[in-house]
């Protein structure tokens, strides 16, 4: 299941664990979907919604934890940091399945929610009451399952007790972290808030913490050299994350739906309060930025509407400003890299990395 | 903090060890709050709801957890055992609060439930969007945050780290059930099933393991002796747990609210499907057993006819099949107080918890 160390240089930093975490991950669900079937065969419409969301995605999360380890001289050929680094995928599918919920968001990667596949069980079954109903709180169920697992997985990823209990810090930081970002970022959603400030600081829990530093702390921790890695991956981490969320924020409003699975100006129906957002409001004429303001958040946003807003977004200068924050982000996370504690190793992929995230169309 | 030996013959099972289980909560909930407004001060009404949550409730998985420490020779003046049953309190508090958004109870223990409270707080603020959509958001993160904590806090009670991984069976075992249970306790009422089995099999998942089995397992996993004692905890937490589960189904129905804190018949409004509906439609003539069922799950059932329904729970002879299986499923669970491999510190409070559980009025 470990990929082999050489595989390194030669494929991309995500590729080289990639089927190796798919494979942890399958191995899991399958003992678990033993165990679940066993409480009731009517669980397997669950199990097969919450073996679809993990199959699904980036698998950043592992990448970053595995490279933190590389980093920090872990061998590349260690199964047990693969069982480590995948279980921040269960983590994230309940933080996903939670998310549409919480957003009452249709669609996940160009297929249903969650919630809407289990919505779409109780109609086809004709069961009585509210299907929406019915799938948000199946889907509320299914993704605490996850929030269960991830920790299960991880305290069986094989490493001495000492070594787990050493990676602790960053693990559990993690977990209040990106449920404490998505509830700052719910509540900016509904007080309007469109300030610099705001979105920063949503970015950096929801997404430069949780996606990116902790990830690389957990892997360093595991190869027991957090203390001295912990600023470096910091210094690398924050700037990259933040640069990485504003990829995907010009990409939920500029982006194709044919590589992002979102339709164009998905972001901007949503009322999402992002850097783009706030850069536009801070720039624009008042005139302007009081009819963008409106527009916001609106369900039913006319293609023509989304078409104004993003002209406005880029002839205000807001566009080339994120594009500007992108690249000096993107340099500070590399520049993170020329520290001499980091093993070498690991250099090159993680420079790869800022490459992928910062310049990534989808 | 720890309860003291002595206290344990003078004081109910449950007072010995309340008071020190809700000092640990304190303490946790102290650095943990600190910790969240550290990452935005507008999440102290988040941590409010959270403590308001947790500070109810009877420490029924606490207790138990105790004394299945105290049956396998645990010290009583232990503070690890203290901490590590006080930690399932947050799992307890994630199930409640996603139980009431799932079910959109509006009170919990005759308070607003977290979902209105977070709604209250929208609406007082006069913030965009839906109020009902945000308290729901916001409770179904700050449950995952308890589930996360629930992990964190047990890991963190001081035992040695070999002795909580021998714990973590029966802990993660108790996890997964629980959300099995209640995705079936779902399923059952959107599906009408209304058999003895099927509500047998959601009191198993939902109440028996996960209330006492699992707890008592925990404590005896934690005191080195789940092998011993397994089983003895089985006979003994499974027929409680399902008496227990039926005295509260029965005060759900006929249960006075001034003590209950639940209006009588909130449950045939709320249509559970427990086994009180299934042995009354088992019971009675097709015609009333069908006026029954149609009645079942109306949300604005009136007074005329909870009464209606409750005299045919009682003339059907169901509350009195309900009262035979709570007599002798506490029995099977004192008998199982017989076993010579438990320790006699423990038997009596273990005894005094059956009658507790089963003869409540509230």
């Amino acid at each position: 299941m470990a990929p082999s160390p050489s595989s390194a240089t030669s494929v991309s930093p995500v590729s080289v664990i990639r089927s190796a975490v798919d494979g942890e991950l399958t191995a899991f669900c399958t003992t678990h979907r033993a165990r679940l079937l066993e409480i009731g065969a009517e669980l397997a419409p669950a199990m097969d919604a919450l073996e679809a969301m993990l199959s699904g995605g980036k698998r950043l999360r592992p990448t970053f934890c595995y490279w933190g380890w590389r980093g920090a001289g872990g061998a590349g050929d260690d199964g047990r940091i693969v069982r480590a680094a995948a279980s921040l995928e269960f983590l994230q599918a309940c933080a996903l399945i939670h998310d549409d919920v919480i957003d009452r968001s249709d669609t996940r990667r160009g297929l249903p929610a969650t919630h809407k596949r289990l919505a779409a069980l109780h109609a086809e079954h004709g069961w009585s009451g509210d299907s929406e109903g019915f799938g948000q709180g199946a889907a509320i169920l299914i993704g605490d399952i996850c929030l269960a697992w991830s920790d299960e997985m991880y305290q069986a990823s094989g490493f001495a007790l000492e070594t787990l209990q050493a990676g602790r810090p960053p693990f559990d930081a993690m977990r209040t972290e990106v449920m404490a970002g998505q509830y700052l970022d719910t509540l900016e959603q509904v007080r309007g808030t469109s300030t610099r400030e705001a979105a920063l600081r949503v970015m950096r829990y929801k997404s430069a913490k949780y996606t990116i530093e902790r990830p690389l702390h957990l892997g360093a921790a595991l190869a027991g050299r957090l203390d001295a890695l912990e600023g470096v991956y910091t210094d690398y981490g924050l700037p990259l994350g933040v640069a990485f969320q504003l990829r995907d924020d010009v990409l939920g409003v500029f982006g194709d739906p044919g590589t992002t699975g979102k339709p164009a100006g998905d972001d901007l129906r949503e009322g999402k309060r992002t850097l783009v957002v706030a850069e536009t409001l801070a720039r624009a004429g008042k005139a302007d930025a009081d009819r963008f303001r409106t527009l916001l958040g609106t369900p039913d946003l006319s293609a023509e509407s989304v078409e104004w807003m993003c002209a406005l977004i880029t002839d205000s200068g807001a566009l080339k400003a994120c594009e500007a924050v992108i690249e000096e982000y993107a340099g500070q996370a590399m520049d993170a890299l020329e520290s001499p504690g980091l093993d070498a190793a690991a250099r090159e992929p993680l420079r790869r990395l800022v490459v992928a995230a910062t310049s990534r169309t989808h």
